[in-house]
This record gives structure tokens, sequence and C-alpha cells, in this order.
């Protein structure tokens, strides 16, 4: 019987490697953008806003990484209505906006990330080179 | 190395000046309104509710400045879902009513206004008249 | 007449620049520490949260920023009971905490910077040493 | 019997000479103030945030203005713990901060001001000047 379990948790050096690819590749696309890295509870570990990001994205961003640590999925792929009653039931917590991932490591959510002010691929594009950056450097 | 940024902020001056233009506009066209002017970052700089304006619309304007500050775009243009969905990862700070816009000096934005409790044609051009008056100012 | 002016602002370069000397000094003195920077109208800028801070840091270490930068002063300053009626009135956006201190730039309000998870003392030297990595990047 | 009652209101030219005779005060006195005009019900008529005065006074002047509404008293005259009590039974609704004042006319209750981010001493000397030029215009 277990009464305890072992989980891989993001850090936050990990989280700042994430902030920072992700923000590099937000500078190579030439779209400022909200960048929110979660834990796997869903607390703030890492944010930053670029310069010309949209100001409510600091809110929406964070939603969506959020979302996307709550089901270990990407966030805004449910179909409606389950969507809207799921914003509801919990306050606005989730969202069904594209643009948060899932940090997975070797199977594991260890975290997420959200991702907003430009369109949902350019939050998406965003968002994968942050991973990608981690992924990086456990290879 | 730019640790700084230099911006132009609309002054409470002249966030009188665009109260006071798209009151006189609202009166000309007999509908009376709220009209909300804010800042950069959403922050409400002045305010007026005319006599017989919709109690709501006191809110509903100000987030229309709030929203058209956020994006330096009209606000009411998003489709659906993203808009519901905006306005739920916001917590109703972003709204997809039409009658905010933001105010542009040179290309910058230095702040929005939001008109309610017309319809969003009679919002507009009251919102439209407050920044003319501005932009009269500094010609 | 001024209809607009002019106001220097932390760019998020600058925000990262400060977020980095705090959690450098945080490491140093050996206290993990949430860290918060805010721009000069309260809306986040940068943050962290170092391995091992409290979680509920997230929200107080922000608003001691938001406080900071509302009043250009360090928070936690005010007598009784004005305090707890600030906090009551601004719907909990002003805290009375230590921790929060102002970023200002040749006399200029710039934005601010809230550390939570430490002492009151703790906190203050972290957020301080932020805040001296920025005005050395300026000297 | 009365089924219905007439009752004295501040319109909304009413409120703007109360907002430019504050405003004009908090200029001659050399503080920035944000000043907050509501009705009888509390509900927001007028708003001006002066250059350079606090952000987070936008909600506590407010919630001054809407206390003394409430109450057709000045706010912050109650003893605790019901001062307390108020706050929290009203969500915040209710400050007992210094700095609102009723506007009366003839014992009537038309209106409510409040006012923000000076010392108390100073902000009620910005709310009286702003009662005052109403009383002056209807003698």
């Amino acid at each position: 019987m277990a009464v305890l379990q072992n989980r891989l948790e993001l850090s936050s050096e990990g989280a700042l490697i994430v902030l920072q690819a992700a923000t590099a590749k937000a500078q190579e696309i030439g779209v400022p953008q909200c960048i929110a890295i979660v834990d796997r509870g869903g607390h703030l570990l890492a944010f930053l806003r670029m310069d010309g990001a949209k100001v409510l994205s600091q809110w929406s961003a964070t939603q969506k990484a959020v979302t996307a640590a709550s089901s270990a999925k990407p966030s805004g792929e449910l179909a409606e209505p389950l969507a809207a009653g799921l914003v509801a039931a919990t306050q606005g917590r989730f969202t069904n906006l594209r643009g948060g991932l899932p940090i997975m490591v070797s199977g594991c959510l260890v975290g997420a990330i959200g991702v907003g002010s430009g369109t949902a691929e350019q939050d998406l594009i965003v968002a994968q080179a942050g991973i990608d950056a981690l992924l990086a450097c456990l290879a």
C-alpha cells in the first residue's frame, strides 16, 4: 500500500529555462507575449509580460497554464457545452482558450506553460519552444 | 540594452478634454451615455454618467475602455468562441461589446475611451468625438 | 496645456534584471522567495517563485509590489486603522505588509518590486538588491 | 398614503461642478487626488484621477463616496467593532476611511463625494470645496 507518492516537479530553475526560451521564440517571431509557467497544482512559478503584450493577457495566459496543468492536456480542446460548464463551475479558473500546454517529462506532468497576446497559433509556437528547451536540457 | 522605455500617457487634463467632447457629442445626438477614459494600463482616469444613461453601463463602458487599452484596437471585433473565452479567462475585464476605442497619438497608445448606454453605433460616434477633440488640441 | 505626459517605464528587459538580481540575493542569504515586478500601474511584468517559497506568498508578494507602485513608497508604513481601511476599500489590492519597494529612477517611479516568503527584513534585502542591479545598469 | 416619493438628485451637470471645484482645490493645495461623485444610491456619476494621484485610490475614493451616500454622513466616523463588521457584511462596499462627504441640499441628500490620495485632512478639504461650489450655484 502506498500512502505517499513521488512526483517529478518543475523547479524554479527549470521554469526560468522554459520562460527564457519561450521569450526568445516570441522575439524571433516578432510577437510580444505574456508567458506564465505554473507547477503541477497550477500555482504560478514564473511569468513575463513582454513590452507591447496586451495587459489583459496577464490573466488569460495564466489561466491557460492552469488549465493545461489540471488536465495534463493542451488547453482549448473541449467541445461545448462542456467547456462553458467548466468555466462556470471553476469560476473562470478553467479556460477553453488555446495557448496552454502541459510540460511532460517521460510521460509525467511536471508543470505547464500558458502564452497569450498573439493568435492561438503564435501562442502555441512560443509555448512549445519553452518546453523544447527544457527537454533539451534533460536529453 | 533598454531597461527603461519612454511612454506617452494621457494626462488628466487630456482625459477631461476627451470626456467633455464626448459628452457634447452625446448631447448633440440626444443619447445620454456613460463615458469612461482609462490610461494605457486600463486604470480609470475620468468618467461621466449623463442624466438618463443606464446605471449598468457604468461597468460596461469602463470595460470597453479597458479592453481597447489592452489591445490598442477597438473593442468588439473578436469572433466567438475566442471572445467568450477571454471574457471568462480575464474574469470579465475583457469585453467584446462595441463602443471602446484606443486613443492613439502618432501611432502610440496613450489611453482609451469606452462609451455605453446607446446603440453600438451611437457609442462609437461619441467615443470618436472625444478622440477627435484630443487630436485637435495636438494639431 | 499638457494633454499628454511623458513617462519612464520599466521595460520587460529591465524587469528581468531586477528579478534576476533579487533571486541571486535570495539564494545568497538562503531564503527562497516569491518575487514580483510590476509596472507603474501595478500590472505584473515579471515573477518568480523560488523552490521552497511559500505558495501563498505568490499573492502577498504581488500585492506588496502593487502597493509600492501606487504610492511610490515602500509598503507597510501606514498606521492603523488607516491601513486596514485601505485593505478593505481596495478589496485587498492594498497591503500594509513590508517587502514592497518602488523602483525610482532619477526621482521618477518606473515600477515596483514586492518580495514575500521570508521575514520583512529578508524580503526588503532581496527587493533592494533587485533595484540596485537596475540602477547599476543605468549608471 | 404616499406610494411614491419625490427626490432631489444631483444631475451630471451638478456632478461636474462638484468635480471641477474639487479638482481646482486639489491643485491649489498641491495634492493630486482621486475624486469620485456618486448619486444617492452610490452609483458613480463623475470621476477624475489627477496626475500623480495613487492608482489604488481610484477604489478607496469611490467607496468613501458610496459610504457617505449610504448614511448621509461623512465616512470614517464609526467606532470599532461596528465599522469592521460593516466592511465585512457589505463585502468592502462600506469603508470607515475619512474623505467621503454627503452632498446635502436643504437638508436632503442628493449625492456624495469621496476623495482619496492625500491625508484625510487634505481629502476632506477637497471634498468640501466641491460641495461648496454646488451650494454656491444654488444660492
